[in-house]
């Protein structure tokens, strides 16, 4: 009998499932055969899709996939949902209309919830793409719902980062200017049938010719329109991914981004076992004590911080 | 000559002006400086105000720091200006209007950039806020510009947190269901003079009446419409800003929120002396020479992170 990791290496769908629920639980074994798939990884393309809810997303990622599917490509997609930080509740949506693809053998679709913190939800994401990817699936699709930091964190696993705009959101462009903007390496503006798609259009060309500070300033980010309805754009979309990804490797951008992520990623790595440190050395009682103690002034937060840091082990 | 706590705990101004650079800056005394403030701290109720861009944050601010003066409250407002994850540019914007307020000796403006990480901000918004509090400024409005996770952070930090909506946004109400609901203890609807107000007002009643999870479910949010071109409704909002502080105080709510807050604040100190630890620990040049050697599949981030844990001390 094959171990895990072999059998999802060789292709074994079921292998690959159980992988993503080990991730997904934090599973202790997780992390070793992680290390394994690492050594596997690095192969696919990762795509990023994220826009404001309603903007159309879930439609475009299901036409990209079929269209992926015409060139015989293995297309992963991590379906990231949305939730509160608060009540870690997931509203599951739209996603069904994605169930279309589910028959395909060659296309593995995966929802996450987004509960946990912040920085959990994109560790488990790249840790999903990072076994979708061994497993030989390329492009990688993630899916994101909103525009807020969480999704910029997340997105910074993607190699191209996709923004949707509906026609008429108004609000729309505003929130793209506080953030998405600079994560953005292709605008999509959907239902491109409605009568006011020009109208974004031509606030979105705005916005990039007043974006002068931009980094990576060698590649002109292109807008796209889609219709899902009229089936429109699709093509021209996945050639613009493709554009973009000769375009990552023919520059430097490639590596330059590659180094940032593998930065983030090992400082992720070692907050979470710090966290887990302090859950361990430090008991639900014990912090209501302490807690208590600089509520009430007879403590301070900076004194108690680093004494709990000593305990830990953690140098000065 | 006495000290800057001695002289900030008495009243000067310049004083506190100072302690906040020194927080901003992250001056290593600072540290020392705030576990003496905390001892003089707490007294101080704090209002978040948060919304989308354009919303008409800084117009209702201003107005309300001038009711509360007439009730001789003297005011502290933080306001947390936007910028980009990426670029860490400040757009200072209509801040200028809370310019007239810069005369009153009994009102302490300081504007905050948001570049830096997310943490960092929240956690210099408290610091900020405390030193505030000792030097005897009550009320505390922060202002924050936009509705993602990082102004959730910081909202973390108030006590009363109102969400500004401003009528016909459109894509306000969608981006209020996804996480701001959960922190917002009081609607303001601004611009009430327009024809559409008493719309968003219904429907910001629709999404209360809808939303059964939210945890602290005995205080009834209410929607206030306030123009500030009628000079309407500012009186109702401070006294439903009074009314909540005090059920925050009859109910258990003051020190559950009180605990987490704590909590949260304990977590951001050790997270963020491992960082500085891994500064200190690892160079430039050893960091590139990790990354390279992950990117090139010669070694993994799960096995490398556990190295250099080992390298801070971090006990397993």
């Amino acid at each position: 009998m094959q171990n895990i990791v072999e059998r999802l290496l060789s292709g074994d769908r079921r292998a690959l499932a159980r992988m993503v629920t080990l991730i997904e639980s934090e599973a202790p074994p997780s992390r070793r055969y992680l290390a394994e798939l690492h050594q596997h990884a690095g192969n696919a393309h990762i795509v990023g899709v994220t826009g404001a809810p309603g903007a159309g997303k879930s439609t475009l990622v299901t036409r990209m996939v079929r269209e992926m599917r015409k060139k015989d490509a293995r297309v992963g997609v991590v379906a990231i949902d949305p939730s509160s930080p608060f009540s870690g509740g997931a509203i599951l949506g739209d996603r069904i209309r994605m169930m279309e693809l589910a028959g395909d053998p060659n296309v593995f679709i995966r929802s996450m919830a987004s509960r946990g913190s912040l920085g959990g939800l994109a560790s488990s994401t790249r840790d999903v793409v990072r076994a979708m990817d061994a497993a030989g699936y390329d492009p990688i699709i993630i899916e994101t719902v909103g525009t807020g930091q969480a999704e910029v964190e997340v997105m910074r696993t993607a190699q191209t980062v996709l923004v949707v705009v509906a026609p008429g959101m108004g609000d729309d462009i505003q929130a793209i200017k506080a953030g998405i903007l600079e994560i953005a390496d292709i605008f999509v503006v959907s239902k491109a049938d409605k009568p006011s798609a020009d109208q974004t259009v031509a606030e979105l060309a705005m916005l990039l010719s007043l974006a002068s500070n931009r980094r990576e300033a060698a590649w002109r980010i292109p807008i796209v329109k889609t219709s899902s309805f009229k089936d429109q754009g699709i093509e021209q979309l996945i050639n613009a991914i493709r554009q973009h990804r000769n375009h990552l490797h023919e520059s430097n951008t490639f590596a330059d981004r590659a180094q940032r992520q593998v930065r983030s990623e090992l400082q992720a790595l070692i907050l979470h076992a710090v966290e887990d440190s302090l859950d361990a050395a430090v008991s639900e009682e014990e912090w209501k004590t302490l807690i208590d103690a600089i509520n009430e002034r007879k403590r301070d937060p900076y004194t108690v911080a680093s004494e709990l840091q000593a305990r830990i082990g953690l140098k000065k």
